[in-house]
């Protein structure tokens, strides 16, 4: 099969498409011939060496979707689907018992140390794929996977956010903040959006954000959030000085949600924080609760994830150069070779 | 009436005793005879000039204990009490509506800018005062307001304390963290303790604490504590280095409440807070709801509060100075003069 493989680390020319051996369904697994792939950050990180352990040669990737090509022994107790069934993979595995948190021990993300979706195929354990939504292509379906699920732990399950409620994105354009925009919409709540580009903002404001404010032009960002709140809930994965920020733009009781940290540590001053009541809560990835619900928000078809652009497998550094500069609205998906 | 006054910014030395004129209940209020006050962190703070709106002259003091005087109009409305009943006074004024935060620009803390307790009289709302714990001397009912409604939030409001689980209370001695170790001792809780000072720590330990750390003596406490627990909860007033330190600490999924900052601003690093999934929660006072909930736990006379020294409303400049040192173990009480 055709797989596009890590060998050394370098940065994202260093992906290369070449032959791999067919993998093969072990106890509980399921096999699936992969149509679409998507990128993540992850994905840029761990070709630039920037990612706890890191194992070479490695076919990289987290998302996809096609089709279940064989069951390993036992699989079809973890699944009600079968051979043939289009399906979404959930890249999370083995989250453990507590949905409250991952087992920090014993879980891992597909695509490292796993080998994962940028192939014709890849195995999978069987409780991890689902039943594609409907009223999505396999190519949305592929966008899918790791930032929807972020992004729906973000918003909901940590963030617990309302009707009516205001939410304050930061960053927007890359694929988490992408979902949280339109699932933060989809449940009826305002959005305020920053970005350091006028064009993702402009394509926010298509998606549904009510305010837009550009923190290279407007230093003072959160002075303006703040007025234009009130800002009950932060999805951040800057950190840094936008997490600082982010404690004074929130009204007070306000959660701030970081999935991330791309600006590095924060300093922050205790007194906003224990004074306004403010929490602050970590989250990364989600459990199978998380992705069920986050898939069940697609299943009626009038929901689609931002696409950036589709690229040819053959074109994978393309896409991953993309990727790693930063400037896509939305995911990078790769169609994967028929 | 007697009263402690502050007349000028300076420091515990500038608390005078003298004569004040006797408050008036107004609609809704309460008049309280106090009979015994106890001394916070905060009531050397305004002395010290290093509080919030200031407005001097003022008689601080936010915790009371004494009896019921007279009530003003409509205030039986407000309250199932009567003249001569015997009361411990709620600091907390005018939280507001929502127990999950305070009305930041409605409410305020007894003692400034209201006049407090360290007086004869204080006029407070009849909402106000609740039924002192039967098993409660005066005293000790007057050592138990503020820092115990702080810690009853932080403990179990905010931190969702669970029996079984082990909670971090760094830097012990004070008030607030004294009471913390009470409340998760009776709780069901394992508690560790981390002090600066061998005696507190052995004061800690006869109060129940199963791990006591001298943070002077071992710089990497974290990493002990670490090590002696899981830590599902840490409740700490310092932030800065021990805040960084702390998210080290917590199992993935821990939870850190943050009621004060007296080390500073905390430099923390993103990766630990999302990758552990960990909550932290800013707190500060409590809401009714707290109050009543607090003072449950002292009903049936077994919990008592730590008190350092009760002191003579005339030696309140030493009582003062005591605090400022930070050397007591649990509360500084202030007897008021008959």
């Amino acid at each position: 099969m055709r797989a596009v493989r890590l060998n050394e680390i370098g940065g994202p020319q260093n992906l290369h498409l070449e032959e791999a051996p067919l993998p093969q369904p072990g106890e509980g697994d399921a096999l699936v011939r992969v149509r679409a792939a998507a990128f993540n950050r992850r994905d840029v990180f761990i070709s630039q060496g920037l990612y706890p352990g890191i194992v070479l040669p490695k076919t990289l990737g987290s998302d996809g979707a096609g089709e279940i090509a064989a069951l390993g022994p036992g699989a079809s107790a973890a699944t009600h689907l079968a051979v043939g069934d289009e399906v979404v993979i959930d890249p999370m595995l083995d989250w453990g018992r507590d949905p409250r948190v991952w087992d920090a021990k014993g879980s891992s993300i597909l695509g490292m140390p796993r080998d994962g979706t940028f192939a014709q195929y890849v195995v999978v354990p069987a409780a991890n794929v689902y039943a594609k939504p409907h009223g999505l292509t396999i190519h949305e379906a592929a966008a899918i996977p790791l930032a929807g699920l972020t992004a729906y732990r973000a918003i909901f399950t940590r963030g617990q956010l309302k009707p009516g409620e205001t939410v304050l994105i930061t960053g927007v354009g890359g694929g988490v903040q992408t979902f949280a925009l339109s699932f933060a919409k989809r449940a009826g709540a305002h959005t305020i959006v920053t970005s350091g580009s006028d064009e993702k903002l402009a394509f926010a404001k298509s998606l549904g954000a009510y305010v837009t404010l550009n923190y290279k032009t407007m230093p003072d960002w959160h002075k303006a959030a703040r007025a234009a709140g009130p800002i009950d809930l932060v999805i951040d994965s800057s950190g840094g000085e936008t997490l600082a920020k982010a404690i004074d733009a929130v009204v007070p009781g306000g959660r701030i949600v970081v999935y991330g940290g791309t600006n590095g540590d924060a300093t922050i001053k205790m007194f906003p924080l224990f004074w306004k009541h403010v929490t602050i809560l970590g989250t990364s990835m989600g459990s199978p609760q998380d992705f069920a619900a986050m898939l069940a928000l697609f299943d009626d078809g009038t929901l689609k994830p931002a696409i950036d652009r589709i690229y040819e497998m053959s074109d994978v550094v393309a896409a991953a150069e993309k990727m790693a500069s930063s400037t896509q609205f939305g995911k990078i998906v790769l169609d994967i070779d028929d």
